[in-house]
């Protein structure tokens, strides 16, 4: 099995973001589009645990083809989305304490503009706005579906949605870009709320420095 | 040896806990009961480098089958708590700073409400109350056998008690639900206290932004 | 292949600032010459997964030899600054919050004194002044080479250069001072914030407590 | 070479204390007493990549007797000091931001009281203070000798020196204790400052909830 297996990389990414602290608790996970065929790991399992032979496998249109023991993940209603709407090759969920974080310091929008890590999102650079909506979390998670499409719909620049007081969906083109992109919003909602903490609005534009620099 | 002998998964689980802080200093535990044996690690051993033949297998009574080198464990009392009144099928004991944080930012209950990992502990909905009873440290371990008692028996949906500046007890019916448990309660109490850094109360439910997403 | 062979030494460090959280999302990088040879990660790839045979390889004058698949990295012309301006053997590049928070609590200088991590850049003692020019960061990488060369002329005794909002270029004489000044200085950015969090400047010293105690 | 033979531990536990941020950027370290040799890392290398035979090995009145690559460290005379005056087997040298940031928070001793992890240094209960002396930083690391000694001899419940804006030397009367001491005031350092961030004053026993609970 190589490498680039999806059902191996699902599993080597489980364990990789179980150590940053993204999948604890069985929460959160990964799901990999490659040609007609959707993987993706079972509802309530140990993401740091999981093993190939656990995954499900669906078709384009969400018919399970190999249905292992457990439940299909409520998630995958919110995955599809991202396949469906954006054309995306691999969907990512995570409860990353840094994403908490960053729906509780924003209304209905995450906004930071000049951190350079934005350029790590396909189409942001540095003096550009990047822009995160922010859906109300909901008692069961296939009810997210709808409100997530429409602000991936809404936000088109956007390769995220955070889930108030939940997490946040991350998706990309293939494995890498979704993972990438995960890195980096994160990353972004880290220092957010240690700006916030430092009393700096990330949202803000430091116009005064940026002059004085000129 | 399999993966899921109980005396290997202790061993394993405590390397983990170690990773995370939970188990430093000879603190804390793991505690396994499978059919009528129960395992435990002994008293002030090194978590993370504890090896299968190192454990104290008790009955369910509480008595002693095979003693290693090495004292009982001062937890053993608390952890036939979990067993005894809940029908517990394995106990996780943590020194987590998360959690001995949430007794300094707590009264008599440590309460957080609206927060997705809430659903990881059995029989909580995103819109419920999560409620943690905490009892008061005593100057030896197993002088909190009866106070413990008493919360558990007070706190029916609880899977955990938490011992003021001192950390917490958490339970599952089996290994899988209590790390679960413990994952998603660990993860619940770093929220709340950064959550109180921010000026959020994790207690009160965000009525107007609720209302106002409807 | 040796252990103090480039390619693999990049690799095994890339895989190492990833666990540090400064090289997340593809963000990031190392670059040792030995010889005339100068050893680089391509742009945009994962940090954590380079292979010995992912680098690029290029003479001392800046001129591709080997080019592996990918684009070669824009920080190529800042590692070139810290190679040719001061003679270093290696360059690291990290995103690591720390720096990017210690932009945001100093002006156009990173200033500390009195912290014994200072006696593990070349050159500071104790009762010194540590000082790290702070450049302002710009749309494109490679347009940052002449105010970071500006700035590594101007402040001869530093071993960094800070980019605002954006991370840190630190060197050595060769791969091993480059590392321990990489760690000492991310050592300082983090103690200077949460020094200030806790309301102690970082660049002052401490005179009063220090008189106390003579 | 077993596991419990001094240079293999040395190595493993220099490891280890890298991963939790004790020992980088060259700094801190440990050594063991066994039997009359003393084992020791030189000055100024990478703790984490440690081998066994890059280890000075003295007699147990400090002379010499292998010296392999690179300088006898600066800390000799402050191992020294711990294994003289108070016999023990093993001592640790840490960088810990949280020894540095306990350093700031407090005048001439660090003293906390009620919390749990106190029990794991030796001799003390739940309800006793908990001091560490500190002493003032010094330019050069062997000129700390005397006042670390001072403070040895004024502070004989105390396992640990604080040394202001620098770290923490911790011992026990062998490598286990060593390390358990070391985990548990480290735990305690960052609980303290942690607490002081909250409002909370480690120091200040928690009268009235107490009484209250009685």
């Amino acid at each position: 099995m190589s490498k680039t297996d999806p059902r191996q990389l699902i599993c080597e990414l489980c364990r990789q973001f179980y150590t940053q602290g993204w999948v604890s608790g069985t929460g959160g996970g990964i799901s990999i589009k490659e040609g007609d065929r959707v993987y993706m790991a079972p509802s309530g399992v140990q993401k740091e645990r999981l093993q190939p032979e656990d995954l499900f496998v669906l078709d384009g249109s969400g018919k399970v083809l190999e249905a292992p023991a457990g439940n299909l993940s409520a998630c995958a209603p919110l995955f599809f989305n991202a396949f469906d709407i954006r054309g995306a090759g691999a969907v990512m969920h995570s409860h990353s304490i840094n994403a908490l974080m960053a729906t509780l310091i924003s209304g209905d929008e995450f906004r930071v503009t000049h951190l350079e890590m934005m350029k790590g999102i396909a189409g942001h650079g540095y003096h550009d706005e990047l822009v995160v909506p922010i859906i109300e979390n909901t008692a069961h998670e296939h009810d997210l579906a709808d409100s997530m499409g429409e602000a991936i719909r809404a936000y088109p620049k956007a390769f995220a949605v955070l889930v108030r007081r939940h997490g946040v969906y991350v998706w990309g083109k293939d494995w890498a870009e979704a993972k990438r992109h995960a890195e980096c919003y994160d990353y972004l909602f880290e220092a957010a709320v240690k700006m916030r903490q430092l009393g700096v609005d990330a949202s803000v534009p430091p116009v005064e420095r940026a002059e004085a620099a000129q």
